[in-house]
């Protein structure tokens, strides 16, 4: 069959060149007479992989020096639990900023593992459709670390300007939008993205963790949790996913390939705004709930006049090759998943079908 | 290059079948348009695989109805720490039997974590060269498991029969030789596995764990580290591995193909018994320093006169196509790691090898 348009929130598209890279040498890597399956994670030729892709990672988002890049395993759900088992220090807090249903299950998992603070919420002013104003942010000085979602996959909006949040560190789970542009890693204390949308398959985790952060990290907790334990062996204490971390590898290629980070952003903003501006101009039929200024490059998420017309829309879509426009099922409607490797055919293949959709009814 | 001979300790050999599947389908899954990787894990398509791979391990290892079948992520090293943390009770211990390397890792990260007691250790009187008797073991009546490690893969020492516990749950980490052979899972309370030697790629483990153990098990720990989490979510609570999980169930569709664990264990006593032969048939030169009750079907260790020797014959296994042979860098020697997906035809390789090395000297 045809590729499909895959508008899936993750897992989701991959960039097909990196998939075609992996199914050509699935079966020998490098003339190594085994596939990247089979090498050993202590053996050269899987080596010079994973440490391609620690470079990649630097590279492309200019991480600094004094940070370490880790790749662990269990998805951000599991960071949920592990940046605060790292970062509360007994006897202090930790904040957290919540703009949807990932950031409330972050500071869930964080209540039981130490004191915490809501620092703000979009939640009942306005159901999580904007992100909140500097000037809302209530933020403890003395907090462990600030922690935010980046971008909210579920109700579509996404952190335009990072908070400042002075000199605690700030932590971001960046896992729906991480390398959808450059991004200064130097303002954070720690990001962590589960890999699944924007690096690669879903099992892999990466962690880009300020030094001083994980030496100071809590010792009383097991030692595979503690990030200084991966920190110290370049994510190879144990046995790591290492086709996952192959084919991160080849994803990073090709964003480095298409000009980096800045090539992707362009091509990001050029996705988003074809549909933003398909949305807009039926603004009768289609209407973005998400305040503007709160608009995520990302998940484009949008309503029609009934739930039955959306059902249709989607029903509709499928037949014309179009796969994931159903919106999450907590919050019905629309929601269009663009990451980095969603195609500027898909987006107009789309918006072309929006136009059309009940037109001349 | 031509296939080589895999002897890697893990991750280590697969199918060449299982490999050659994902292979061909790897840009489009059954005709859906895009690679297993790109799918949702909520969508129809990689649930059929994911319940698949759950029906395969249930009916390969006949589990019996009172146990959850979960694919988490983290390998040994995080059941490690995940096994104490949901198990042991607050004033009660656990019980850990040492034979090696991993099993002290294990009982080292459950000591943090609880009461923890050493039933037996072959440590001080045989360095690991040997599997405990039964009349060896101290055990706790009152204990919240008994933990094994079933298969040492640097000792290469393997469990015969699996020691009487009475009440007391069995824990058994058995990462490197699950589904060697078929295996009474009602005599353990829990079974854990990470997938890189008989099952599949890294980044997967395997649990098997009664449902009583999983009802009973701590709530005060985080929820993403409690098996009752997975549990109730047909380990569908967060993203899971889906191409690791996917891989397995390959494995093991060709595990069933071959005729099921029975003609596993066929395979695997006919591979390891040729090799020990061919150890034994010249005394003078090999040596196993295993006790001979407690050798391994799974990792085959041996010593040669001088480690020079041990060097020459390495460096001219590995001109002749076979991978993987050196020691474990804590022992050194030789260590020949042939799980199910290592071939007859690289046993025989082998064996003409080690008969022919030095002979004529």
């Amino acid at each position: 069959m045809a590729r499909v348009m895959n508008f899936n929130a993750g897992p989701s598209a991959l960039p097909l060149d990196a998939l075609e890279r992996a199914q050509a040498e699935l079966l020998d890597l490098n003339g190594s007479g085994m596939s990247v399956l089979e090498h050993s994670h202590r053996g050269k030729v899987y080596e010079a992989v994973h440490n391609e892709a620690v470079s990649l990672v630097k590279e492309l988002l200019s991480v600094p020096d004094n940070y370490d890049i880790l790749f662990l395993q269990g998805g951000a759900s599991q960071q949920f639990a592990v940046v605060p088992m790292n970062l509360i220090q007994a006897g202090k807090s930790a904040d957290y900023v919540l703009t949807g249903t990932w950031s409330k299950k972050a500071h869930g998992e964080a209540k039981g593992l130490g004191t915490v603070r809501v620092a703000a919420t979009t939640e009942k002013d306005a159901k999580f459709q904007r992100i909140p104003k500097q000037s809302e942010l209530e933020l403890d000085p003395n907090a462990c670390y600030a922690h935010i979602t980046s971008n909210n996959t579920i109700f579509g909006t996404q952190w335009q300007t990072f908070p400042e949040v002075g000199n605690v560190p700030l932590v971001a789970d960046m896992s729906s939008d991480i390398m959808w542009r450059p991004t200064d890693v130097s303002k954070f204390g720690l990001i962590y993205a589960g890999a699944q949308k924007n690096l690669g398959p879903s099992g892999v985790t990466l962690v880009i963790v300020r030094k001083d952060l994980v030496e100071g990290g809590r010792k009383d907790i097991p030692k595979i949790f503690q990030y200084r334990t991966h920190a110290a062996e370049n994510s190879l204490y144990n046995t790591p996913p290492t086709f996952g971390i192959y084919l991160l590898r080849n994803v990073l290629a090709v964003s480095k390939q298409k000009g980096g980070l800045s090539a992707m952003e362009q091509y990001n903003r050029k996705k988003a705004g074809l549909l933003y501006a398909a949305i807009d101009s039926r603004p009768d039929f289609y209407r973005c709930p998400v305040e503007r200024d709160s608009r995520s490059t990302m998940n484009v998420v949008f309503n029609l006049p009934t739930p039955e017309l959306e059902a249709e829309f989607i029903a509709e879509s499928q037949k014309k090759g179009m796969v994931g426009l159903k919106g999450h099922r907590s919050v019905g409607g629309v929601r269009a998943s663009i990451y980095n490797a969603c195609e500027m055919g898909w987006i107009e293949g789309l918006v072309e079908f929006m136009g059309s959709f009940k037109k001349g009814a």
